[in-house]
């Protein structure tokens, strides 16, 4: 991407005037892919739980090594069926006995003589393990859509190399959305880990719409390099930053950044350090959220040291937002909108991308 | 009874298609008999506080042995009278000095002269000791029935021994009287304890509507003894299992139970064991309950150590029970109904019981 | 005062005769200087937080010593400016960079140019230190005034001397109002503390409405003396008390009390003691509350021994009420009102004053 093709002064929002809606209640997009966990969470026996969208959701590997996703519910009386035990690749609910096949329908109805009828079964989630991320469709299963998976790339590749990482949030999803889709906050919440200079906020980033979300571009030029490089790249002279992401639906980050030498050719890698991201929001709740994130540097790069100490760096930083963002919803009016500023153009976009997908699915 | 009357196959119930109605929120019959304590837990001196039917009552012993309770709020500013003092068969607020008597009466008001008026009182509760059950009347004073007290003859009979019971369950009272309508939960919930065979579920229970409740009854045979019988009754062969009783209104379980060798004749003491067993669901709030329970093994078979040795399997088995319908509490889904189906039929006629003597109290 | 003026039989509250209304949720008055600090609360550096009436107040002392309060709160994304930094007397928002001056006004706004709109500023509240009650007004900064500053004399005054207590409860102010407002609880709550005699209970106080609340006079002669007394003047023999204050809009006590030897003169303080308090409730929310509170003694009679030894029976004595007024709030029966007494005179005509109040702010 050419820098000089950024426009470093893109209009205020137009309704920045007024406030920006309120801070928290969007809802959720249900039609969308979502991370229910990173592959290697979900082991070869037993269950695995975890509440996406509000849903009771359990899962379990097969003896094939497929995911499946079920509604952890049964619906003969509510009991989770993860008390239950596995008959194979079967589970029989820990209460009164229903047993159902991986695909949700009863197989056993104790105490029953003849057939099963089909009302009695378990709601199954499309799934995909799509480069370690296993993802879970929450809309109509009829209309998953392979299309819609993210280019998660960095997962899984032998260009990059990283550790998997997963913050529980006390907050809602909106929050977060919000935090990633504004990095000003990279020069004060993050002075000592990611940011390192003023100039991060004093810039203004370009600012495009997507089909589905918006994405965000940053050039700092001449800045001290942040704390959290020096594990790959001990370097004290200053330097020229590039952060270049897309915000997906419904809560997808995917990120290119780097630095190099100030004034280098930002192309040339041995003059500096590249590092690709991939975040995902998952709303447990309304009110609480689960947060996947990896961020990968270049393979040949340094060595497990390296990737060790970056990742440690990178959970320190998203521990000083954990630590902002809960804050910030305690301390939440809801009775007054928030203040739009200049600042808040990519955030005040995806808001309007949330809005019109969850106005769509009606 | 003879176990030939019984209908193997009960029609499903007729709503069945359908869902059976929320899981929770029925409310409270008020006009009836609930356990407050056990005569046990009311000393001589001091009060004895609990919450039923979410209000907050005292009780105490006066001077001749009498049980008083009364409502544990003054009604000047309903501070609670508990944290008050007795004053002979008095009691006397500790915020403001009021006094009332055991009927309920202000007997010293200070600062006034001239007569107390009436309205100046404490409500009282028609209370019976029955058996070892502190019976106390939730409805208005003057319409309570002694001929409503339920039959818990082996609460105090010398054919009888047990271990009086008690559990504090964090779950709305319906989803543990639903549990005690539906036994098939032994063969899973009490597999290694009350169960000890997938038959108790399999075999479809006899199920008769009584003016006030339901009866239940089943014949489970030649199957293996449960673990619960051992303190007991430790025999490896296979037995024939009977299992009768009765669930009233507000929620109270009346059971005989027993086992005999396979074959053998039921009446026949020598070759099994018999137990009688009293338990009873007040509701603390509309989520929260009181579970008093018993399980009383013939005086004449045991000892001290086999009542205490089936207690504690008793005890470990109803600590099954309210781990699931815990669980089954958190998970419950408030906007959908559950599925109804053939083992709900004794709790749908006893809901329908319950709805409608809450309609009738208007 | 002449205690013989006092009219020892007031009638009854007119209405005494049905309830006094609800227990709680009477509201705010707002406009009205609370106490939000004690005047050492508050540091030469740092930030200092404390919620009033349901609003995060964030105060903090400039170079020239004096306090400013803000909301705490940065209008653009509602995140605790607490949790920023100071920049000499402007404090910098932590999340995104504003940085905002003692008025409130923003005077950094990164990645703006040009200047920087007047609607970006933070609420900045009205507040005196008055005898060292850091006091804020929270209605309308335009309506402030300062003639409605308590007389809270002995709080800085040469001829007493006292220890400033504080305690959190968490319960509605208007229980802690209504137990300052009826001595009558001395007798019973405070039996070993402030009563020691029935007779605080049993004697009628002369209350009086006034502009912004009620004057309570109490006199109890020949009783023995409150243990509370004792460091100050251990006299075994009988004493004549008196308990004179107002409680003013919107929470504040004014009390003059004293004690001499039954039959004396009790203008001759060589006979007796005296004291001087001053008490104020600042809502925290509509749940809890802050409580500051101070009892004087005499300058000349003791030493810092004594003071000490009265401020720790204050306290054990307020904890005293903390637990009543605690144990009370749980208890209340939101469905039904209060029954009315005589000794809630001075109680209701409060009342009356706060609901006059907040319906004229309309």
């Amino acid at each position: 991407m050419n820098p000089e093709a950024l426009d470093p002064h893109p209009a205020l929002p137009p309704d920045s005037g007024s406030g920006s809606g309120p801070p928290v209640g969007l809802g959720f997009v249900r039609e969308a892919w979502y991370v229910l966990a990173w592959d290697h969470e979900i082991g070869a026996s037993g269950f695995f739980t975890r509440t996406v969208l509000g849903q009771a959701l359990l899962a379990y590997r097969t003896a094939d090594g497929e995911v499946v996703v079920l509604e952890d519910r049964c619906p003969h009386r509510q009991a989770p069926l993860s008390r239950g035990t596995r008959e194979g690749d079967a589970i029989r609910c820990g209460y009164h006995g229903l047993k159902f096949d991986r695909s949700g329908h009863c197989v056993d109805l104790p105490g029953l003589e003849g057939p099963i009828p089909l009302r009695v079964c378990v709601r199954r989630y499309p799934v995909r393990v799509h480069r370690r991320w296993v993802m879970v469709w929450m809309g109509q299963a009829h209309t998953a859509d392979p299309a819609l998976l993210p280019d998660n790339l960095s997962c899984e590749h032998a260009d990059w190399r990283y550790e998997p990482g997963y913050l529980h949030y006390e907050t809602a999803w909106e929050l977060i959305a919000d935090n990633l889709l504004d990095f000003s906050h990279l020069s004060f919440v993050h002075a000592q880990t990611l940011g390192g200079s003023e100039q991060v906020a004093r810039i203004r980033p370009h600012v495009e719409t997507l089909p589905r979300g918006v994405r965000v571009s940053r050039r700092i030029t001449s800045v001290p390099a942040p704390a959290y490089y020096r594990p790959l790249w001990d370097y004290t002279g200053l330097i020229d930053r590039w952060i270049d992401y897309d915000f997906l639906l419904p809560g997808i980050l995917l990120m290119s950044s780097g630095a190099c030498r100030a004034g280098a050719d930002p192309m040339d890698d041995s003059a500096g350090i590249r590092f690709h991201s991939c975040q995902a929001l998952t709303p447990e709740t309304a009110t609480c959220t689960h947060y996947f994130f990896q961020e990968s540097h270049l393979a040949w790069q340094g060595n497990d040291q390296t990737t060790r100490g970056l990742f440690e760096g990178l959970l320190r930083a998203f521990s000083e937002d954990r630590e902002m963002i809960t804050a910030q919803a305690r301390n939440l009016d809801p009775h007054r909108p928030m203040l739009a500023l200049h600042m808040d153009s990519a955030l005040m976009r995806f808001r309007a991308r949330v809005q019109a997908a969850i106005q769509a699915e009606g």
